[in-house]
């Protein structure tokens, strides 16, 4: 009877799928230790009848938790708290959205992007000159810290870009923001950490942080971004804060001068760190210049800042780099991530250092940031027969827009109802950690030209009338 | 008075230069919290009187600890133990040795070899073919567990190389050893966790497990390999063993049989996990066939095999692979791998997969084989004219050869004394972690043609006659 009462309150409570919200307080119950290893679960009869829902709900609920690795299934089908548990695996739910899988998107996939405007053959003349050359250095290796010449590039594109005054010592080159936050945390971070995190967010970098021992305290958003007030009342002794201040996952809203202020201000004051993600900075649309990074700012030495190349060039590309605040911090970072691993193939570094140097990369961005206007045109042009009540959000960046749905609707339930009428779709509240979070369906259009935006619109107009009508 | 004592009687106790003995008593005591954060450290005018010692090497001791990061020198020269302590960082002498640094190799450096044999006109035609394919497949990336291709072909390639039965699903390809022994543990390991590892040994991996929060337990060595019993009195709850059972560093040594059957035995009976590094599989030369890897033989299923290509094709690839003893493992592993870094360039691993389907490795395998034999035996008839007691010792393999020398020496002294002039050798007893190491020099000598290894061995012969007619 106690089991029962704990998980119908909080099923009441949250948002999100039955099965979800029955998968996650499930999880809960492994997680707190109320359901120890080896606790055989409730069939999902037994599920369906105390909590008065379906038998597939409470089937499918199960299942997630088996293919997270929290739960094994014995002879037949009795299910039991695995031993391995709590396995740092992430949701399969939160990966599918989250993470490029390696085949082409489908509309509107998020986080995807065409490879499309890669200029290969460029690219691999400056490979074919680089193996031609009597140079062999590159065979040698580059070292933890990167290659030299890719450094010294990375440093130089970083202050035209992005207005930053780095020298190339600060850089270390690595494969991914992933990798870079791993390392991070991993160097600065102590078991027990508190992070705050922007909620909605990315959920790998959640997953990671608890991975790597920290306690991510979610942080509510608004129009202004991250809540540094709401931080610090929740978490005043969080060591570190990771946000996405040009453009913010998923809501694509650029943080106010303001927030970027209070934040700084507060990683002064308490020696905390501010990890600078600095996700979709090229990709504004509404014609003001992107903010400056916090990096550059006054308090900036508390910001390690992070940017990658696999969301600009093509995603198999895995290049990326953080910039350390100081000598000191660059130094500590690739004393670890020597041992940890080293660093990225040599050639393939020089090849971007080449592509870096000689002005290529300057012109894709040039090149894709017109597609992408000409891209998000269409997929709003398309888009202007929404029924009433769901409206294009404004004042968004990067490289999805944000569709309003009425206040009485539960966004992942219409992203669940579109997706299974085979429009991949995410609404934003399935990014959502502990607060409510706006509602909004996201919809990326950076993939597909044009002409392969109209069809799918059209498909998700006639989805969306006819939950309005109902 | 109670600090002299203590200082004095275990820089009476260890070997190697005196520096280097201070540098490590002062390191454990602040490791072992003798010297809390904080601690001004006795002046180097102090420690040379009360030691005994020149004020030059009680300087030097104290530079090692401010480069590693343990010590922090404030206004003027005095110097405090560090608030950030202990950070991981590998002393800067177990570093050098231990791994490729980005710049050609000079005689005798071990764990070095030539870039000269890598065929790069081949591989460029591999690249050049792959980019000029209709394909773009690989521009959306490999996934975190590596191109579908290349967990085909190295499937195949330990079947035909290492008669090793695996499927490709339980390949996961990453950028080192390093990085393989790092997803490792952290997903295997709790902190605390006990790791057997060979004394001597590999640096660099001895440090990964601190840093991951593991403790290595020196188990020594004799002419079988590990010693299995000592390690299970020294440590029979350990969670791992770390071996390389082919060919071992530095000796050059392979386990024997009974030693692998033990290692096992041990490992089944205990649940521990044993890591086999398979280094220089590929560097034999006494006509004998290498053993088969540990994770063939029954008890297989408690090892996780690792395997470079950055030591047999160019250290600047950055591609090596682990295989995970069962499908769960390899899956568990990837959701970690996921999480931290996920992967290697895909047009990289599409080139080294077709590298290896078209045969082109195995051809180089032979060539560099051939090669090396050649060097090896080119070092010993150079260094045929060396004094009595120094004698190139039997049943090494591996790409270097091992000098015993007379029992009166000790060979971390011999070892910088040749360096001193300008020839880079390393002791064997200079990788010891606790146990008395055997005795010698070791020769590297895959990177250096047979041209460039008669002068150095002159020199070496020099030397040597020197040390032997003091």
């Amino acid at each position: 009877m106690r089991r029962r009462s704990e998980l119908l309150f909080t099923l009441g409570d949250e948002k999100g799928p039955l099965h979800q919200r029955l998968y996650r307080r499930m999880r809960g119950l492994i997680l707190d230790g109320s359901w120890p290893t080896g606790t055989r679960l409730p069939s999902s009869r037994a599920l369906a009848e105390e909590l008065g829902i379906s038998r597939n709900t409470a089937l499918h609920a199960i299942e997630l938790l088996v293919a997270d690795g929290w739960v094994r299934t014995r002879q037949g089908s009795a299910a039991f708290v695995s031993e391995q548990a709590p396995m740092p695996h992430p949701r399969l739910d939160e990966r599918r959205p989250a993470r490029p899988s390696p085949s082409p998107p489908v509309p509107f996939e998020m986080a995807r992007q065409s490879a499309n405007f890669f200029p290969r053959e460029r690219w691999n003349a400056l490979q074919v000159d680089l193996w031609s050359g009597a140079d062999s250095a590159m065979l040698y290796g580059a070292g933890a810290e990167g290659w030299p010449a890719l450094r010294r590039a990375i440093a130089a594109f970083v202050s035209g870009a992005r207005g930053m005054s780095v020298d190339p010592d600060q850089v270390i080159v690595l494969s991914s923001t992933q990798a870079a936050i791993d390392l991070i945390t991993r160097v600065l971070a102590r078991s027990g950490d508190k992070v705050w995190v922007e909620d909605p967010g990315y959920p790998l970098a959640h997953q990671l942080f608890r991975t790597n021992g920290l306690t991510p305290v979610p942080v509510p958003m608004d129009a202004e971004g991250l809540r540094v007030a709401s931080g610090m009342r929740a978490a005043p002794d969080a060591r570190f804060a990771y946000v996405m201040p040009a453009c913010h996952f998923p809501s694509g809203r650029s943080m106010s001068a303001a927030r970027r202020r209070g934040l700084l201000a507060w990683a002064r004051e308490r020696q905390a760190w501010i990890i600078e993600d600095d996700w979709e900075w090229h990709a504004r649309f509404d014609g003001q210049a992107v903010p400056p990074p916090l990096q550059s700012l006054s308090g900036g030495e508390r910001v390690i800042y992070v940017q990658t190349f696999n969301r600009t060039i093509f995603p198999g590309l895995r290049l990326a780099f953080l910039i350390a605040p100081t000598m000191t911090i660059a130094e500590t970072l690739i004393g670890t991530y020597e041992q940890m691993d080293g660093g990225p193939n040599a050639p393939l570094q020089a090849t971007l250092a080449r592509f870096l140097e000689e002005g290529f990369y300057a012109a894709h961005l040039r090149v894709t940031r017109a597609a992408y206007a000409t891209r998000r045109d269409a997929l709003l042009a398309a888009l202007a027969e929404l029924p009433p009540g769901f409206v294009p959000l404004p004042d968004r960046n990067g490289l999805h827009i944000v569709i309003g749905i009425p206040t009485e609707l539960d966004d992942a339930r219409v992203a669940a109802e579109l997706r299974a009428a085979g429009i991949a779709c995410m609404g934003i509240g399935e990014f959502a950690l502990s607060y409510p979070a706006e509602s909004g369906l996201v919809l990326g259009f950076a993939a597909f030209p044009p002409e392969e935006l109209v069809g799918p619109a059209g498909r998700l107009i006639g989805v969306l009338r006819g939950i309005a009508a109902r």
